[in-house]
């Protein structure tokens, strides 16, 4: 068990616990019973379930019906595919964050047909008023902010292990319950027909488990699906750099001089926010990204070594997803109120490990903000102990989260109704024609008028006016779009 | 006094106090006791001020400090001007929001040889360690967070009727404190030598004074210096349009459509910034303004009318200055989701009173945001009742008080020390030169290498090389930039 | 008359000349008997005229109509006010450049009851067709390419030595006209009701007249009109930069180093264009214009001195209004191959002279581009030798010309019919209210939907909702914009 | 011969030679002798070569050494590569465009040590001069600028028909080189080492005959390697849209609302650069990228039906890669003075046959600009007849040939020296690391200082700090950025 240890405080996850800023409804003067101790019953008389105080149900509806204004896709997926039901007879056992958008998708899912069983892949994120929620329409939750370990494992074990249930489909996000699921009742995995899971870690997991031999069910890596990277990456860091050092520091962007260490998809968002604001935008580029480099300059960014303009900048960024590309030597010569975040994946883009000597002082002068002290006064501004900005410092837009959650949606239909032979023992890629169908959903959120081939000019392209989906559900799209 | 009723809940100031992001250390589990009735002492043994919690003092040393960091053109100031002290001799009291970067205004006055007795200009904004630790260094300190409308009146009076001290200096924030001076304190009115006022309310009714004929100091309306009016409204707004959606309602702004009611400088900042993150930004503008839509236009954003656009938009935002821009029945009109907001002077741009009718439900969903529901159950979210959402949603950047703070110095140093003759009984702008060096003490900020313009260039274009800059603490200007 | 002989050759005129891409249709196999010793009739019988071929006529006649196409304004007007003739009476002398733009200009005058007669500014830049169509329809046009002087003189006093007509009103751009009618017709100056002047030169001319006490005529400076101001310059410069250096060196601007010293409006405009195409950007300043290198660096340009930076740029752009601002040091510094221009006024502000020395070679590779050659082979690229680069390598857009040419017009009609009393014997700027109207003709041009102020926001902002206008042709404005 | 016929003037380089700005130094008083009846010696004694005029040769050696100042990277390759001789033996047959950038090219390849004949791959597009130049130094051209088509066979046939010389090698641009060894001498053919192709046409060619299993060669396709892709399409058509409008018709782009038909790396060109200079920018999708247009919408540009909008555009763009995107019915809806041309790869883009119809008359205007006229004088404004804008339009900025050149040579020599086995006979794609090596060899053009990896670094990320470069010329890659 010492494995799964460190997974649900995992760098994907941990930090959206010490979210400052976001809004939870969470009653503080709750009674502090566990509610593993508690005896709760929903409207309905069931107690299958397990949440901090079933009484808040109608708060965390509210909350619901508010974030289903941004997720209107998962909305029109509901309606479309509600008379097919194509998830008819599925039992879905599931184990992500459990939030107004998660529950948006969920009610998606019982919607198309599903029994659903859910429980929180990190200890802290839940949202109490919306698993009281879920719960009381019927939805067995298990998650409560502030799970200690052995609860988050209980509330798992609760999902899977239920007389006269048996899951048949796995929605993951982290690897946990596929795991738990795989080690404690493989019996049960063996017959599961598909495992869709969301995190980098947890694809990382299957892959190794593929590879082992030891996958004997199909998974769908929604992970790196090309509309959700997108926006994961470019579209969302480019609004949460912004955001993320706003709500931590207050700073002007207008003529600091700033320097952002890669130059991926999210050293781009970085780059353009940043240069559009009035911030004068250095970028790093190692050597062996030459061909890097050559795109850096023609976007107008000066390709800087760092150790060159270190001490000049009022920021320093990184995503470059190596290691220590800040490194103690380039702290000390910092400035004095220079900002050092880090936008990677990786926690170790900044070696964080290397101010922790006892001639610098460290000063907590907000949450996710530390200041460092220099001997000589000087204070380098540390956000987020150099994990993820965004995650822990911003917000996730609903509109970024029902892009996942629709491609989740789809991933679950596509493995529960997929015909015999169509996916292996494997992980598999979302199909590209899905994920096309996940940007079509999200269509009436944009007011953007498409426009339909001509007969002659699909001939001219070599494509099927049509599409290739069969489903019923599917065929809306261009339904939809020829109203306009 | 029913007059000024209404004053310290000014649009100006008041909605400051209801941030609800702007970080506030005050120790909530403070005792309940009035400051008033308290007793007590700073360790020099003084009594003079009025804070919360004198004990705080160290709390409030920090923030100060962390706020000087950003304000290194008064800490520039200070250390140009110390050793000549231009304000040996005035007695200074100042009625202002009391902030860290407030304190750091004082205490540069105190440098340069001022005596200040303070009090706040909002019942609701002051930070109390802020004050505490003002108190402790010997500034005569009235005011607290939370204060009552007689406390208000109660602190300005303390400020000012002090045995054995009496004020010759007055540097206001709307108008209060100005105005309690001329009513109750005539005599010491009189002897005033200058008043400098920040705000369109209190430089409002400083022309009304001089207009009757009763202004009988010379004032400086530092409200419209250039400097300051372009960080006000351009660069300041062009940052905070973003932050104040953000923290608001974490909107995604790509995408999206917005059109802004207006184009002065505080819409064009809008308009940039929203552009920039990938929002598809149209305006508006009146017949009156013809020579404005051209350049709407020419700077690339579709001129429209609100009433043709306004089912599409997702974001409405007003700043035109005028009136009911945004009326009942463009509300009616607008889509579910669609968010509205004003970024204008004037409240009364959305035509918020009409909103509340039976048929509608306001619901009140975060701090500073409304849900207001139509019967067929379309929300809009509407930010700040319609206040200004720079001041009430977001935080405005220690830079940006520090180019008013300077402002603020400068015009007092001017006006103390101008030669008889110089100004009479009227409201005056900053001189030009002193704007120009306000911008120059903020050179270090930017890394910015200017050039001298050698002897030839300078009488090609007709100026004297040294300037026109009579002080000692003027000339540092060319000694800092030839330095680098 | 010496002091004439540098105009026609000044530098806001001459360069015009020169213009290598700019199309002609002049046939070149024209003979080559000059048009002075030519006998022509129009098809009227009329001889009152002197161009190259009045046989080019319909050439030119299909230039004019493809000019009108861009210059709706001016045809708006022309409708709008055909009926009430505002210029019945009004004899109009002109001089200005004779091109198709102009001849929609002349072609207006007529049409709102004028009489001209027109000669040209400079003696390289007529089109000879346009003005063959233009004698075709009865304008008496004096004018040809390839002027020598004293045919250019010629052309003037044929314009304004006639019998049995005598002008009225003046139309100029550049002074050459106004003088020559004060210095040998004062009879003539004496009874003129008004005066037009376009260019700086002209206007500056002016100035010194009315200084001098010797200004009889009011005279409307149409240089400094806002709408006009902001075109030529931001608005126009914005483009001509790209196109000026793209005609001439075919440059990349993506992933160059530029720096544009001076950030006015021409600076802004070339700096926001290179930004937007991937060119990294630096500003210079002098210290003189503190307050601009704040703006610079909240726009997000590094303000450095020319010399830390000149040995790595790939292009250095002048537009400071002073002299010597590029030195033949930093000339010397500069690496091989970087492009050096100026868009700034004066002629001066790259020491162009410094240049012509011995062991340096010269060598033009295309008109308008000259390799300057150091001894060890490095070459630096020199835009028509210094002078404006928009006015000689690029082509000013129709539009532009019609926001120049709609304020000349209005200011003609302002001046015939001001009642007496309004205008003196003083040099004007256009009315703010007509600056506002030429915006308001060119609204259609942008499909740009203004909206009409209510009663009641009218009365909040203090304005005539009808606004002040008298004139007939004034009312259509409001009628226009509300049958959109 | 049939199939060979279209071939020269196929769309991909015929509109080269109509190129109305380039700049052409060929003495048009030349005489009028066909080249092949001319007998001419090189100043060696040489006459194995066939162009119009010898004597031009000095002057082809400016436009020479004018060009080698943008291609440093060859200038680079060159001294890397000189004292190993990698081509040493190569016998290079070439038909590409004869322009002082491929002179630098061939220059190059001799350098390295091969043997080279060449021809023009276009009967227009040769520089006089620059041929010459290339006989003087002994490179057997044979290519003239107006060659008949028997005269573009004769030229291919006497560079790979000649005695003592059988090519081992061959670089083609468009594939008929290839065609013609192919047919004509294949046992040629059979002994080529390599091909490399530069053109969309020539790959699609060498793809049919690999598919038909008649390709015994080799061949590299250089027309899709990522470096050359991005720079031919973003990065060239960011600044070709512009230009090409500029030169063609000088329309102002601030305020113009245009329509980009497309959205791949052209498309976002095209929309960044016109965004940027102020245009309002619509796009349009079609359904079956449904994935696209959330990019559209998310880069801030609204997705709109061109039908929907089509009549109030100012401008429309087709870079959709579909036919008939612009319809005759769209056409006619188009407003008065309206511009469309094509920045896509296909010619039928906008239905340009539709318009040749009896009752529109097209009136040539300038040189690639035809005004169609409506019955009712509306004139719609179509440039380049449909085909490319930017090859008809405006030029190719030296450096993205530079990028071209370079990937071409890299080829030559990977083709040329690889060991056996490594390529069959079949199409490749250029190695990565040699397209990565073509980007770092462009590292000096712009004064971007990259960082290398430390070990720990490297070994991170699992990369060998030294590349897998083997030979030589490749080493220096580290070297010269390590000095920097």
């Amino acid at each position: 068990m010492q494995g799964f240890l460190k997974t649900p405080l995992n760098p994907d996850t941990v930090s959206l616990c010490a979210d400052p800023t976001a809004a939870s409804y969470t009653d503080s003067s709750d009674d502090e019973t566990s509610p593993r101790e508690k005896t709760q019953v929903n409207s309905k008389g069931s107690s299958d379930f397990c949440v901090k105080n079933i009484k808040q149900a109608e708060f965390g509806r509210r909350e619901i019906e508010i974030a289903e204004q941004d997720m209107s896709a998962l909305i029109s997926l509901r309606k479309r595919a509600q008379g097919e039901k194509p998830l008819a007879g599925a039992k879905v056992v599931g184990c992500t964050h459990i939030t107004a958008q998660t529950a948006v998708l969920i009610e998606t899912l019982v919607a198309l047909g599903a029994q659903c069983r859910w429980t929180a892949c990190n200890i802290y994120s839940t949202q109490n008023e919306v698993a009281a929620a879920l719960a009381e329409i019927g939805v067995a939750v298990f998650a409560w902010k502030g799970e200690s370990e052995d609860d988050f494992w209980w509330c798992i074990d609760r999902c899977v292990n239920t007389e006269g249930w048996q899951a048949n489909m796995i929605l993951d996000d982290g690897g946990d319950l596929t795991h738990w699921v795989y080690k404690k009742y493989p019996s049960v995995f063996k017959k599961v027909q598909g495992i869709v899971e969301e995190s980098v870690t947890g694809v990382h997991r299957l892959y190794q488990l593929s590879k082992a031999g030891k996958l004997c069910v199909p998974a769908m890596n929604v992970n790196d699906s090309v509309t959700k990277q997108k926006f994961d990456n470019l579209y969302c860091c480019r609004e949460s750099i912004l955001d993320g050092l706003k709500r931590t520091t207050d700073v002007m962007f207008g003529g600091k001089q700033v320097v952002v260490c890669g130059y991926g998809e999210v050293g781009k968002g970085c780059c353009s926010a940043l240069k559009a604001l009035g911030a004068i935008v250095y970028t790093h580029t190692h050597t062996e990204h030459s061909r890097c480099f050559i795109f850096h300059s023609m976007d107008g960014f000066k390709v800087v070594k760092l150790n060159e303009v270190v001490r000049h900048m009022d920021m320093v960024i990184t995503c470059t997803g190596n290691k220590n590309v800040v490194t103690r030597e380039q702290l000390d010569r910092m400035k004095n109120g220079c900002i050092v975040c880090n936008m990677g994946h990786s926690n170790t883009e900044i070696d964080v490990a290397s101010l922790r000597t006892p001639e610098l002082t460290w000063e907590r002068v907000r949450s996710q903000v530390d200041h460092i002290i220099w001997p000589d006064g000087k204070r380098v501004i540390l956000l987020a102990e150099g994990r993820l900005l965004n995650l822990s410092c911003s917000t996730v837009p609903s509109f970024v989260l029902s892009i996942t959650a629709t491609t989740q949606a789809l991933a679950l239909i596509e493995l529960y109704n997929a015909p015999e032979g169509r996916y292996r023992q494997d992980v598999y890629l979302l199909p590209k024609k899905m994920d096309e169908y996940v940007a079509s959903l999200h269509l009436p959120n944009f007011d953007a008028h498409l426009t339909e081939l001509s007969d002659e000019q699909a001939k001219y392209m070599g494509l099927n006016k049509n599409g290739p989906f069969k489903p019923n559900y599917y065929r809306y799209q261009h339904h939809s779009t020829q109203s306009e």
